[in-house]
């Protein structure tokens, strides 16, 4: 690649995830981290360094004002922030409106492995007589199953049923109470607690003489990063309002 | 589905692999096995009995003379016979010319979640930094890696070449010979040979703090009765000739 | 080895896993198959032939007939016949008593691997904070858990509290009912039902930063050969009653 | 447990390691954390406060004075420092033979479930047609495959030789270079190298129908701490000199 590094900069630079994602940027020789702004700094340092593409982090208070600030400066946007509800999205699209060659990415999650893993499985769910999924996390957290193990779970659910698919084959006559897990939308969700784990999936799909396993395993808070810079990357080729990293996957 | 069943009929329905396959027909509520030829019985049989889609698992030597009467007779077919290069694939292209209502599936592999793994390993290539292949098997295997590593290897080669990703990263500098594996353009392949084993393989894709899993066991000969049946299912409305399973797939 | 092979001999050869035995018998080196008897065949062949060991898979009716004669002869037992109660090894043991030289093996299980597993997974118990268990089997099973997990459940219960380990740590406060699986003495155990599975255990221990994962996979119905066979060889030096393969494993 | 605590010191306690061990001990209930000694700091300190046992991760200039001084003065101590030879082990019991009822430990590894699952293959190894090793790391990792791996295929390979056992069945006669893995003494070894990876290994084993899978996954270098403690509530019944935290596994 021959062509000038994308000038990137970090909006909640001296966050915790602001902190790695400066440091992703300076590692990566097709970008170059141009500006670093913070709380108390002037967001016009972005114009100033014609920064390409700003990375937000920061919070739901204060995202918006960013962002109409960035799309009438015609910069794109990676947002990580969370807080975004339909209202927010048409506000973000209305301002598009009027620079519509400006791309914006909003995404819940930026980690590539978990949004393929739960692709991958919606794709294959029909074709599988069974399908369950096991959710494996550190033992401190609250809820079971995960968010992710119940949006999983969902999407297989909808793609067996679009596709005809009955339930998964199950002749259990006796039962321990809780051995054959929760049932989300007719699929069977199974959630182990130990410590040592961080946050991991397996999703299980079965046919005659053959199974399919789709893995995920994430054990470190920067597992965020390289979805982030994949976002940095392709939203200067995507004008308009993206939402969720899947549109940038092709798949 | 209230429609009527699917009318199925098998060439070389007394194999090992067509018996399999009839006794799956029959047990598929939407399918119908109307007729059962095999070496010596009348192939006009299909025609009497008004079968829709014939399933072939006979031979190179017969298969071209039962494809060219299927077709002029307007009768679908899956076939899973072995033989077909460019000559072949183009003599069958020209008989569906002249029956552009017929549907031909031709396919070396009808084992559908090795085909999925191949290709989600594909999809998911060009996102993480590091890509290797696992496979096991029983240890009567002759070649090492398996045909089908290395065709993953290749795929997920030509992906990351594609997106201009550099080898994975690997700062080995003291190696046993053997141990990183085989090189396949590129992708480190490993050949694992065990007494309890069938056909199993695994694709581990890695990034910062995440890794993604892609694993794929077949532990009978019977894994392609799905994706035969699959290809009944569909034959009917891809006319035209189709090579593998994987546009069934609708990826 | 230079020795002479053992010579054994199979009562209920015409069975299915009396085949399987004879041709496991056949296959080794070490051994020599010398007698076959079934049903209507004379049993004093055994004495004919000079058996040194006979394998039992009969029947419970028949069992305790076959085992007088055998010990009253000297003739070693490897007995995979289920039926067993208090009542039928004391006099299993009372005949031994007559003839002390002569060993009797008598194992509900002789897959080596679960026998194993089931082993490390009580040593390491009470070194682990977290310990959960999930089998996985083929979606006609109709008992959930299955026998084995229980099994293993409650050796893991039992070394912990001898080691005066409390519970697994677990802060779930919001559970979708049967997410965290059975309680089985306070272990967690999760089934899971799909096809293309035959079965399949995995026990997963976990502390601070590190996991430890033992797993068993049967895939096929002839994996207690190789554990009839170890019996075959220990038995002769094993003088007496021994119930169950794990005191041959020499743990 | 209503005994007092047992009173611990920790030497080398700002280091990185040492920190984490203070911390380790003070979540501990039974057990008290009564001196931390660094560089600099009087090692009497462990005499006035009444330290029963003495944690040692500092280095091996200093180490040998730290035990001469702590046998001498009756306190037990649990050593993780390395630099230990066959002359300084004798050193060491020398002193030990003075004070007879101390118990030292030394330690190379005190990962508890890399020791137990090195013990566990090592067991199984003879009962298995067929045994491979797959270790996988952190693509920055420079030796290839890693010490533990080699330590456990030599365990395997000598456990197996010692039953008689000959090399697991390989019928691989066309191999592209490397895919088979390393030989070490006759087992077969492959490394992975992936990002998001730490440190892992797997022991297959496998026969007729069956394999059982030893795992072993390390996510973090606080993975000593469980296996310390350990050390710490064990020494004291263990006088004179302990190499190796598998004595202490009872296994």
């Amino acid at each position: 690649m021959t062509s000038a590094p994308i000038r990137v900069g970090v909006l909640g630079a001296k966050g915790k995830v602001g902190r790695a994602i400066c440091e992703a940027v300076e590692a990566a020789a097709d970008l170059e981290l141009v500006a670093q702004v913070d709380h108390g700094d002037r967001i016009e340092t972005f114009v100033d360094t014609r920064t390409q593409v700003v990375v937000d982090f920061t919070h739901p208070d204060v995202v918006m004002g960013n962002l109409e600030f960035l799309v009438a400066n015609r910069i794109h946007a990676v947002v990580g922030t969370t807080g975004f509800d339909d209202a927010r999205l048409a506000t973000v699209q209305s301002w598009l409106a009027e620079n519509p060659e400006v791309g914006v990415l909003i995404a819940p999650n930026f980690a590539i492995g978990a949004v393929l893993s739960m692709r991958f499985a919606e794709q294959a769910a029909r074709f599988f007589d069974s399908v369950e999924v096991i959710e494996l996390h550190h033992p401190n957290k609250a809820d079971a199953p995960s968010g992710t193990a119940y949006r999983t779970a969902a999407l297989i659910a909808a793609a067996r049923a679009k596709a005809g698919r009955g339930p998964s084959p199950d002749a259990t006559t006796t039962e321990l109470d809780g051995a054959r897990g929760a049932d989300v939308d007719g699929v069977r969700v199974h959630s182990v607690r130990l410590a040592g784990l961080v946050a991991h999936q397996e999703v299980l799909l079965g046919t005659q003489g053959e199974t399919l396993t789709i893995r995920h395993d994430s054990i470190d808070r920067n597992s965020f990063a390289p979805g982030v810079l994949l976002g940095v990357r392709e939203i200067a080729g995507r004008p308009g309002l993206t939402v969720g990293i899947d549109p940038l996957l092709d798949l």
